[in-house]
Order: structure tokens, then C-alpha cells, then sequence
């Protein structure tokens, strides 16, 4: 194996140039420091990534550190707040390369880039077992502006952003546990979509102006349709023809009766989910697609304390054997 | 086994009676808010530690919870910052039990209470490997006032605050890897040291009256005082027999020899390394003191930048083999 370097040359090799804030200090002190403009929030989010769980070994580096940022950024989007920067704890796999890690810190690179984040601190270790990402990541909103899960009102239209199921579908693709469907740019998307969580930080200032109430959907389209019900003591529609679903998931609904449960219930979506008075429906319709999110009507927030009803194109009930992937 | 509770169940049950401060919203939304105060700057550190690396498998929940915590806290006293609130994020092993997570979480509750501190978020998972605690700790200090590892001038005197060498000399008491001493007092308390580190939480706010460069010593005492010259471009020179000893580290060092190179360079302390301007250096003490917390003379900043030089009684230059403990 080739010599690798020490922690510290680790460090101020290929993490220091991702912490380009005053406030991180280069990566040389103990801490970093951070004050929010005055008026503002912090918005603090921690989400942790662990091998064989979130992701499994053979995946791109680029694609580990994309997943590990962009889940934190996603629920900083789904609250309404902007995202300013984050913290990563890592503890590396015992047979860690340099050229892994190159790797990673370019993609963390891309993504600062991409989302206007940068690297305030953290912690470079060695783990006994496989690869764990940890990172907190922190944002603002306008002072007492974050928006719930609570919130949301009988009457209020429940939209939800981009295409639903893409990546549930993808790692059933990738696993092989889906009806084959043809090699193809249908495929790669679905696939892609696994690897690479689009956050909605764009809808933030949108959902801002509009929401009751909003979550992203990393645990599933319905469970966390039931968290914001939960949370707002409101029951809820959704009309299961509505959900927007890509061309590669038309083509695997199509042809494999289970996909319509992966996609409803199948997790890791990272879209929006929000709650939005029916006067300001198409409103925020508009501004969203304007911000570059297209979002759909998929149902409606009801009377009545309980679980989401998910409706097929006839009005019949639909029944799901669990509504939420839970990593754990 | 037992049924075990699923993720929401755990959360619900040990982790939401952690978070009181009304910006953690009970731990059932998707983030935490917080807003320093007006002229205060937030001060943000992440550690994270691991099984096998950080602590042995066997350790007591509740010191797993509390070095995990306490890393963090130290980390903010050495730098001036009085702690706020933590996010904490855990991949836990395949095999955890309800027990387990009940005394760990206790263990929390109990240096929450100590350190004024408390749960703004987190996220629980499984891990495939070895249990993981990854904590993002943050704190406050009036605004432009962190202490830097930069600042010390030549002719400040070094101090160092507690005892130094315990806790490294009770890993290597518990591993066997030095001549046996008899049990009792002396090294129930080098065990107890490297299973609770004691963050100086109280020194934070005469640090940041007196000091002109601090750290705490987590990677050994002549490692982070080389640390601080490198930082600050100056030299440093530490009279090994100013450094404070307990009761048990002087039994060792009489018993045997390699005692005194893992006091000086062994890790683990969580002891705060201060530089302070020599007229002040009586006053600090006598604050520190008053705070509760020893400090002692060890040492002094010179000219010429260069890793720090360390002495004997007779005033010969000891030399060491690796100066700093590295967990990786």
C-alpha cells in the first residue's frame, strides 16, 4: 500500500481548502465561530451516513460525500431556511486510500459550489468497522420564520416537488429486486436519483412566502405525509394518479405491480411536501417553477385527527403494508 | 432478545426528555432553531468517537455518552466559550438493547444538568460496524472573543490546569502495558479520569479575561503545546517536574520508567494549556482557583519559532519519542 499521509496532513491537504470562511479558521484551531445576521435563525440539522445502511461500499466517493451533505441540505429546504454551512465528523474505513479521499473532497467541493455552503470544522478518525459520514449543517431563516410540520389547515392543497419514488426505484433496480425494464437513459436516471438526493434549497424562499406546513420526504411519501398530519392534527388525501412520477417509474409501474407501493412508500425522495391554502395554490405554483421547482397538487388536508388516505384513480382506497422506510 | 423499540419509539422514549429548550421542538420536527444572543458569536466544535478507537466495548453506557459529550465540551472551555446545546447523531451496533440506551441516555441527563447543556437534534441509526457517537457541540462567547491557539507572545507563562498523564496512564493501566502498581484510590482514579474527561467548563470565563493563546490537551500535552507555538510563531519550553501529577501518576513514574513519556505526550487530558502575560499570571491563578479549577505553572513562551522544548530538574533537554497521541 502507499504511505498515506498523518490526520493532520489529511486534513490541510484536502479538507482545508473546503473551509474557506473566516470563521473556520483553516481548519487550525479547535472550533469554529459563526454569528448569524441579527434578525435571522440558525436552522441546526444533524444527519449521519453510515456504510451498508445509506449506502453501500462500492459507491463513487463523490457520491458517499453528495449523500451525506445534500440529506442535512434537504431539511434545511423543507423548512423554509437557506443553508450557510456544516460541520463533518468522518471515521474512516481501516483500508482508506488518498486517492479515495481525493475523491470525496472533490465532491464535497462540487457541492459547496452548487448550494453556497461552506466547511466550518469537524473531525477526521478511524473507524473499527465500515465508513460513517456524520455532518450537521446549519442555516438561517428570518427570525421565528422556520416552517413546521405543524401548521397545516383543513382545506390547505398538499403539493409535493420534482417526481416521486426515483430512488426507492433505483435501489431496487440496483439490488435487483424489480422486474428487469431495459438498459437506458430511463434506468440511469432512476439510478442516479439513488446515488445523487437533489435538495430543494431554490423552493426555501417559496415555501417561506406560502407553506403552513412542509418536511422533505426522506422516509417516504405517506409516512411523512402522516408526520405533518401527526404534527398539525389534520387528517389527509392523496390522490395516487396525482403523484408525479418520472419515465423511467411510469415504465416500472407498468410492468411490476410492486412499484406503485416502492414509490409511495419507498423513502430517500428528498423532494418538498407542503401544506398551502387553497387561495394561494397556484401561486405558489407558479413562483416554485419560477424558482426552477416544478411542483404538483397530489391531495389535500382534511378534518379529522389520523393517517393520510391514499386514493386510486376511481376513489378507492388504496392499502400499503408499511408507508415508511426507516434506516434503522 | 427483547422487542426492541423502532427508531420513533427510542427517540420518544430516551432522547426528547433531553431536549427541553423550546427550539428543539421536542425532537419531533426535522431541525432545531436556534439565535444567539444579541453580541454573542456562536462557537461550533464536532468530534465524534468511536468503539475500539475512542472507548472499549465494555465501557459503562453512561461513560461512552459522557466522553462523547464531554470532548466537545472541552473543546469550547479551552477556546473561552460557555456550552449551549449539542446535535448528536449515533449508529448503533446490530446488537443494542433497550438497556443499554436507557443508561446511556441517563449518563446524558446527568452531565446536561452538570454542564448546563441540552439536546437540540440528532438522528439514531444502525450501524453495521461498531457503535458510533458523533456529537456537534456549540457554544457562546461575547462577540470577537474566542480564544485563538494563536495570540501567545514571548515571556508568557504556560499553565496547565488539573493533573496531567491520568487518563492515558489508566488506559494503560486497564490494557496491562505498564509494571503493575497495587489497586486502590490512587488508580481507581487514573480509570475513572480516562473513562469521564472533566471539560473545565468553569476556567472558560477567566480564560477569556487573561489568556492569550489556550487549548485544551486532548492529543497530549507537549503535542498541543506545539500545537499552539506552531500556531502563535513562537517557542515554548515546559519543565517536566512543574507538570502537575496525581497521587496515582507519581506512584507510576517512581515504579516505572515510560511513565513519564505517556504523561507528557499520552493524550486524553482534557486539561486547558494557557498562555498568559506574565504580569497577569498571579491574578489568573487566583481566579482560576476561585472558579474551582488548579492551574499550575509549567512552563514558558520564548523566541524563535520550533516545537517546544522540554526540561528537567537540572534544566537537561529530555527528548521524546512521538509527542502527541492521534486517534487514527
Amino acid at each position: 500500500m502507499a504511505e498515506r499521509p498523518g490526520e493532520f496532513e489529511l486534513i490541510a491537504r484536502y479538507f482545508r481548502p473546503l473551509a474557506s470562511d473566516p470563521g473556520a479558521f483553516g481548519l487550525v484551531d479547535d472550533v469554529a465561530v459563526y454569528a448569524p445576521p441579527h434578525g435571522e435563525d440558525l436552522v441546526l440539522k444533524a444527519d449521519l451516513i453510515a456504510e451498508g445502511i445509506h449506502f453501500l461500499p462500492e459507491d463513487p466517493p463523490e457520491a458517499i460525500a453528495a449523500k451525506a451533505l445534500r440529506v442535512n441540505l434537504s431539511d434545511l429546504a423543507g423548512k423554509g431556511a437557506t443553508p450557510v454551512g456544516y460541520l463533518m465528523s468522518i471515521a474512516l474505513r481501516e483500508d482508506w486510500t488518498e486517492d479515495w479521499i481525493r475523491a470525496f473532497a472533490d465532491g464535497l467541493a462540487a457541492d459547496q459550489q452548487r448550494f453556497g455552503v461552506t466547511l466550518f470544522g469537524g473531525d477526521t478518525n478511524r473507524a473499527a468497522g465500515g465508513l460513517t459520514v456524520s455532518i450537521s449543517a446549519f442555516g438561517l431563516v428570518p427570525a421565528g420564520g422556520v416552517i413546521r410540520r405543524s401548521g397545516a389547515a383543513p382545506g390547505d392543497v398538499v403539493f409535493v416537488s420534482g417526481t416521486v419514488g426515483d430512488s426507492a426505484l433505483g435501489l431496487r433496480v440496483r439490488l435487483g429486486t424489480i422486474d428487469a425494464m431495459p438498459a437506458g437513459k430511463a434506468t440511469d436516471h432512476l439510478l442516479d436519483r439513488y446515488l445523487y438526493p437533489q435538495p430543494r434549497t431554490e423552493l426555501a424562499p417559496v415555501l417561506r412566502r406560502f407553506a403552513t406546513a412542509s418536511l422533505d420526504v426522506s422516509d417516504g411519501l405517506v409516512g411523512d405525509f402522516a408526520h405533518l398530519c401527526r404534527a398539525s392534527r389534520v387528517g389527509g388525501e392523496i390522490d395516487a394518479a396525482a403523484v408525479p412520477l418520472s419515465a423511467g417509474a411510469r415504465a416500472l409501474v407498468a410492468n411490476d405491480r410492486t412499484a406503485m407501493a416502492t414509490i409511495l412508500a419507498g423513502g430517500d425522495d428528498y423532494e418538498i411536501l407542503a401544506a398551502v391554502p387553497e387561495p394561494d395554490a397556484e401561486q405558489y405554483a407558479e413562483e416554485a417553477a419560477e424558482a426552477g421547482v416544478p411542483v404538483t397538487r397530489i391531495g389535500r388536508i382534511v378534518e379529522g385527527e389520523g393517517p393520510p388516505v391514499v386514493r386510486d384513480a376511481e376513489g378507492d382506497v388504496l392499502t400499503l403494508q408499511g408507508t415508511s422506510h426507516v434506516h434503522f
